[in-house]
């Protein structure tokens, strides 16, 4: 008997799922059906920013697989289809052809939820004026840039400092703009400590981009013709010719909460390892609507990342064709980067160990991307904190220029490893003069690290 | 009591261990006399390349300390004098100033070897003769440059094609020579395996440097004057302006041997991992002199490199001042550059696996640096090498473009933690357009190693 495999939601995490289960069992034994409510299936929201900024084409180019080459591939994919309803007792779920407005059933023998984040929208006056935009889909990303064509000034403000914050500031810049960052942070990347933050923010003043920070949003002001001309704060307005909203996004759950799905603390689904949904037999779930583990605090996090959305789905793909793989967890690792700034951070914030009842002690450093005496050799500071007593490696955040982000996977590794910072003082890192100084950064790093948990037990 | 330490050897591990006993142990309880035959201390061998190729000043912006600084920190550094035979039963060493040709006696309560390599020289003829140039020192640079300036053609041969040799062709192509590098081995780099080679030599050709390989040196041809005209093969000759010699480095040893110092296969001083020499109480040893244990084939290698010889010193310096510091062993990591080609490798190749007794399966995959899509985005193979039927990480080369090589970082510490390539697969690593694609190369290679370990066992 053919069974049917129905994927909710047509992106990096449903679609890895379908194409891996595909791979695994043929047409004659598993149909796939997927929804799509959008107009694009497997594409990375991550490459947004860079299509605004000019930097790569789109949307085409950021699509991995288009809805015909999953049809190809034998997955019926149903695009411009929401899916209404999951009837986890009948095993069916509605679905909305949203061109049509027709609404059929379908019955399925297993279930992927992959429905993605939704963006946070605080209840602001004008936060849906003309004008302001997210961007967090292709069809975000095409909205902004036809409002870009048509704006005449050049003043953008960015609300939010996170990652898409910096890299539409960045975008923003690029495109000839002036560009003010506004947010109730009182440092840009909250997925920073602050005196790393206050490094990133200081390097975007001298980009030439406002920061505006420890500033809330309370109104956007718009004109008669409801359009929005300015961003306001508590304490000053900041006029807007165009506004990008980077507030963060929350697991897109409503859909698996009504179906009685178990969520977390962060509202995103509970999975085990297999990201079999937790108390279902045949519904698993993956990618930005589900919570992971932290490997570092064992505790579980909400982390909308598309590598991650991925992983999942190549794990979802494998268990529901009767296969088996893991998703262990993660260790927390993300880099951006705002021009020629580069931004890492992996494992535990010093506000995420406290809040986990971990005790650090941190060592922060600055050294260079090159041996110093090489051409393009640039300043990059190391900051880690190890477990106070034992000297475990618990986090490490890099900033600096060209070469820094990427080595926040040296200590990702380690941290998969349980490595404490002594022992990745004797690690055997790449060197030769243009790749890294003789003791790499985080060689540098780790050593004054080991000495300071050294030092705060004696 | 002050206790003496000699330091014999006044480069990296020699002057790192010098120092570190100086920070921990003051004037009052430690005397420090170091001896180096040459002109300059604590330079960076490393960067000579870089130096000839104009890339960077030399000789003084390879000095990382200078003598006067090592002096004005309380080591007494004798320049231009060199070590000639160790007394351990007496605890001195005869030491001869090579301006005055006098000799001395020193008497030492500690010792520290770091005498460093010496360069692999075959007797043929013309070897000697002028235009033929090593790269080891900073005197061999400024001989090398001397004779560069002097030269009216633009034809140079490297002989060798190890990480010197390839570093020296970018050199001079850079000084607008037509370089032409000849090795008796099939593909250049014998670091990596055969096929990893051979994307070198392809991608050196496509760079205009023209790879004679498979060609035994069986002479340098001298005209009338003894200068350099040609280096000769059983198959043809080379007409050469310049001749470099990059044919690699033996422990310098000689004096350790006469003095009774145990030496290992490869012909370097062997210690333990406190680097103490093995069988003696106050004798320590570190830097290109010494054999190293190689963790993933837990047997002793010769490693000739500067990141090393700087982690044996500061392991020295620690324990020559009675603390305590342990350098357990390397995993192998190298990178290097010939040009924008940039290649790695860490662990064991394949020849070194089968010569430790391991079965292997082996992956190799080619990717991008970064998303597909994003400019500057270029392809980087990854070649993985796990252990038969347990899956183990045993090796990983990388060759590719910018940003490729220090991904080797991610299998070096892999390696270190004893991963297997499947519990590599889901490593959390930095993701985002600019800096990776969503799958980072390195875990495709890891879920191709994978797949094939489990295909290996079925």
């Amino acid at each position: 008997m053919v069974e049917r495999l129905v994927v909710v939601g047509g992106d990096a995490a449903g679609m890895s799922a379908a194409s891996r289960a595909r791979r695994l069992r043929g047409p004659g034994e598993l149909e796939i059906v997927a929804f799509e409510r959008g107009r694009y299936s497997s594409y990375s929201a991550c490459g947004v920013p860079y299509w605004v900024g000019g930097d790569v084409d789109g949307p085409q180019g950021l699509v991995a697989r288009s809805p015909e080459e999953h049809r190809k591939r034998g997955i019926d994919l149903r695009m411009g289809t929401e899916v209404t309803t999951i009837d986890l007792d009948r095993g069916r779920v509605l679905a909305r052809d949203l061109a049509e407005g027709t609404e059929r059933w379908t019955g399925f023998d297993k279930l992927v939820v992959a429905t993605g984040a939704v963006p946070v929208r605080p209840p602001l006056p004008g936060i849906d004026a003309a004008g302001v935009h997210g961007v967090q889909t292709l069809e975000d990303g095409q909205r902004l840039l036809d409002t870009l064509s048509r704006t005449e000034g050049d003043r953008a403000v960015v609300v939010g400092s996170g990652y898409i914050g910096v890299e539409m500031a960045e975008a923003l810049v690029k495109r000839g703009y002036r560009v003010t960052l506004v947010d109730q942070a009182e440092q840009p990347m909250s997925t920073l400590d602050p005196d790393m933050g206050e490094l990133v923010r200081t390097a975007m003043e001298d980009m030439g981009i406002t920061t505006a920070m420890g500033r809330r949003v309370t109104e956007i002001r718009t004109d008669a013709s409801g359009r929005a001309t300015a961003v306001c704060t508590q304490e000053e307005e900041y006029p807007a010719d165009v506004v990008v909203l980077g507030m963060g996004v929350r697991p897109g759950t409503a859909l698996a909460e009504a179906a009685g799905l178990p969520l977390g603390e962060y509202g995103g689904i509970l999975t085990d390892q297999s990201m079999r949904v937790r108390g279902q037999e045949a519904v698993w779930a993956g990618g930005d609507c589900v919570e992971v583990l932290d490997l570092v605090s064992l505790r579980h996090r909400h982390i909308p990342l598309g590598t991650h959305a991925n992983k999942h789905g190549q794990v979802i793909g494998a268990n529901v064709a009767g296969g088996y793989a893991t998703f262990p967890g993660v260790v927390g690792t993300a880099v951006s980067k705002v021009c020629d700034l580069e931004i890492a951070r992996t494992g535990l914030l010093e506000r995420e160990a406290a809040e986990a009842g971990l005790r650090v002690v941190t060592a922060t450093v600055e050294s260079t991307s090159r041996a110093g005496y090489f051409p393009g050799s640039s300043p990059m500071h190391v900051k880690l904190l190890a477990e106070h007593r034992t000297g475990r490696l618990l986090g490490a955040q890099i900033v600096g220029r060209e070469g820094a982000g990427k080595r926040v996977d040296i200590a990702a590794v380690a941290l998969t490893a349980g490595m404490t910072v002594e022992g990745m003082t004797s690690l055997d890192l790449g060197y030769a003069p243009p790749f890294s100084p003789v003791w790499d950064p985080v060689l540098v790093a780790a050593r004054k690290a080991a000495a300071a948990v050294a030092a705060a037990v004696g």
